[in-house]
């Protein structure tokens, strides 16, 4: 009989992911980026900064804020893939050095995102945490290229893209080598034009089901929009999530970037402080 | 400029809501269904019980249950909606009858799905709450017509409607004259197949920023997965839902509707202790 | 092995459709509407006319203009189901007349949208072809009412539904007893919003694979542009499809209800003489 | 006041797409590959051939048989972007060999996608048309790297972007001085799962109003399935596309890759004939 449910029918001849599933490595993966642990039974990891770096002062400024309220890896873009060629496209190597030089200040180590094989060593150098963003989910040589080195990668969903496209781009990463592999939602297309995107918050039980590898919630662009950052936060802390990205900018009207998703330092403050809350009352820490 | 926040430029076309809209009426409404109370500032209202009543009996047991673990109220289909015709349609007045009954028997209002107007006046006389279904939500013939009661109404958003027309949707009930309505988001339905429907928690802040209307989460319907219903539930609790509507049934398999997300009594109860929890970390209680 | 074809897997598991599907029924399904034959082999029925029905001299004289350009039946909503309950909702039971009047001068049947059940015995006098439109695809209570009636019934895709669904709303339809079921594809709802919906033409192959009846395109709803009305519609034809239902409208500014997707009468004929050319191509008339 | 049109307002905030768009650039472009011209007033240009180069003797034997139908260009992937790293990924280098040798052989160009900027030199010297696949749409540093080379590209439209978005990348190329750019529609992903994407053909006329550039459509990736290739291509061509890019093997069970959408040569012969006869409907040549 047909039933609304038959999509389930699926999951029978979903293969199982080799490296990636939890059916050939059933204990949780902790992945360690610059001295701080992620993933199951850990504090939940909250990685805060703007979206692009913008000057070594900014960078540093925001930094100071973010540890202050208690995140704690720093955040920056520095390479940003833009929809136009002729928007701002980031400080680039000028970019990685700010962001390096403001998480040693406040003693956070750092992501940024890499968008090219050919600023490997740059990024080996100078990041912690390598993020690979929504677009480059698929570039498959991309990805081949970060599961050749040590460092730890944070892959985000692309927004188009099933989970099971998704875990199977982390498989690419795992098949050469590198274990460190972070998941990072950041909301998937639909025709729903109210947030930017729409937060699919059922991936945290699904990935924890299915793989071993820890998730983190982004909730700036999942919805687009400052004012509903914090309730989804606080609801992916209650889901379970292993992290949180999240975008702060002291200034968000002059933002190079995303400054309508970006919350204000005190406001993050805020934030911090119920999701400490949360995360007791589902048994983890912040 | 072309932005990848460009679709937010909507927003200052939107029309003000007349009735819906916190414009015209900035106070939260508070909706009483049978002695309980939901909204905003209220204690956290949960509806529990089986998709469909299927005897008797079993939503006598399921009653039971549902209220030892704290449940409000008891929910429980008689005229299902079913993607086939040779599919369970419910008991339907039969049903309604032991519905009412196991909700009297357990001090419990009760929550059934309407489908058409000519049973109107069965469901005036038995259910507290009456549901308008997904499939309904742009059944302006049936949302007049509830419009013209005084019964509370709960409208579940369409899996394929925006929340401007679920907000419109509502308009056509108040502008009939009743203003006890309550929105209720189920998943909407997107490339994604892990799950039925993929949850739009972002709701939660953007019916109470928008509306003045309570708001309730249905995970069951949202995830189509008995496992992926207790963390879904919590988010919803953490990012401020007014309610939820839980599918509960102490035989999952043998149900005779939806049994693959139904969750058992005693998960029930497990789940409820944890909201609890989360619910007195953002300020509530249930 | 995943493959990106798992979706098909599917396949296997979807049921017969007892009365739609070809299994029971392989001769293709021809639907008379007032003495104009639509479904496989008979010329391409073009239903054309205004969104809504406005006035007995505005549709009196575009029935004309379209019946001169070569349409066979004349459309015109007369029950408007809108999004907001402040929109115009229709000339009802005043417009219907018109519409038959129009549709008599013309030698015309004529098809207009049914919303409510109570409406049922107006609609059996006044109206040759009964739509369903998409809002009230699985709107059952209707689906059943249109089901025991003799009328032929045209039932639009709900804009969130899936073809597994579209069928099992005809099959709610042809199990009250009524065989005469057209199903018309007026596009889904997707992220793309250069159009109001994505029209989905795969639906003329599949459905002839899948079910034995006549299925007609509206290029209206699902660009919701004048402008690209015209190449949709030829692709309908070049795709097989049996009928268009098209939007014409000789002062679209001014138009009650989507005058945006609304072509005008010079560029309907123009239209027309292209779509005979495509139709040959295909050996189809028009 | 909210209209079902609202969404249409993008329009006025969406910006001039400054080296694509038509308000600079008026007339229509045409892009010549190894002697086959593409764009507005040409022939329609056929591209087929099978997804995967697998040997020497195959890509040979189905290069005479797509030439014989009438194809132009000859097709085949030899790096093969994979959603499983387990899954065949070409015969690379050698692969490339083996179609420029079979395209050689039958006097027909070759098209071949690029996953990586490390092979350009090899596809500089044995492609004549690069395709950039539609899950590096944004992979920008791919996009620039082919915009400072002067082959012509073919840029498909990623499942998950919107034809804005898909434009902007196609800036990317031209902005780096490469203005030999087609664009290539191959579906986009919805909820519906009866074919593998869901093909926009409203993007045909979309793309000949905002650009001068020339629209291919590949109607084997937007429907997932050979059954359906046909009546999409046809549809393709009557709505004014300026070539066809269609899978095409002559053992489609033994594929090493997408063999469910793969028609055999008899039946691609046979779809030639058909899609002439469309093609001088609409005024225009195969």
């Amino acid at each position: 009989m047909i039933t609304e449910n038959h999509r389930f029918i699926f999951e029978e001849h979903i293969p199982e992911y080799k490296l990636a599933g939890r059916a050939n490595h059933p204990e949780d993966t902790l992945v360690e980026a610059g001295g701080v642990k992620i993933g199951a039974g850990c504090p939940i990891a909250v990685m805060a900064g703007p979206c692009a770096v913008e000057s070594a002062e900014s960078i540093e400024r925001i930094a100071e804020q973010v540890k202050a309220a208690g995140a704690g890896i720093l955040r920056g873009g520095s390479y940003k893939p833009r929809t136009s060629p002729y928007s701002f496209q980031g400080l680039r190597e000028e970019g990685l050095a700010y962001l390096k030089n403001a998480g040693r200040a406040n003693g956070m180590p750092v992501i940024s995102e890499l968008v090219s094989e050919k600023d490997m060593d740059l990024f080996t150098d100078n990041v912690d945490l390598i993020q690979i963003g929504a677009r480059n989910m698929q570039n498959f040589a991309l990805l081949k290229a970060v599961g050749r080195i040590g460092k730890p990668v944070l892959l985000k969903r692309g927004t188009g893209a099933t989970i099971d496209e998704w875990i199977m781009a982390a498989e690419y990463i795992l098949a050469e080598g590198n274990p460190n592999v972070i998941l990072c939602e950041r909301g998937i297309r639909t025709f729903e034009y109210a947030t930017r995107n729409t937060m699919d918050l059922a991936v945290v039980p699904i990935i924890k089901e299915k793989t071993h590898l820890p998730i983190v919630i982004d909730p700036s662009h999942a919805t687009g929009n400052w004012k509903y950052v914090e309730p989804v936060a606080l609801a992916a802390v209650a889901a379970g999530a292993d992290g949180l990205l999240i975008e702060v900018h002291d200034d968000p009207d002059a933002a190079a970037s995303d400054g309508m998703q970006s919350i204000k330092p005190e406001r993050f403050a805020e934030l911090m402080d119920k999701a400490r809350l949360v995360a007791k009352a589902v048994g983890r820490e912040i």
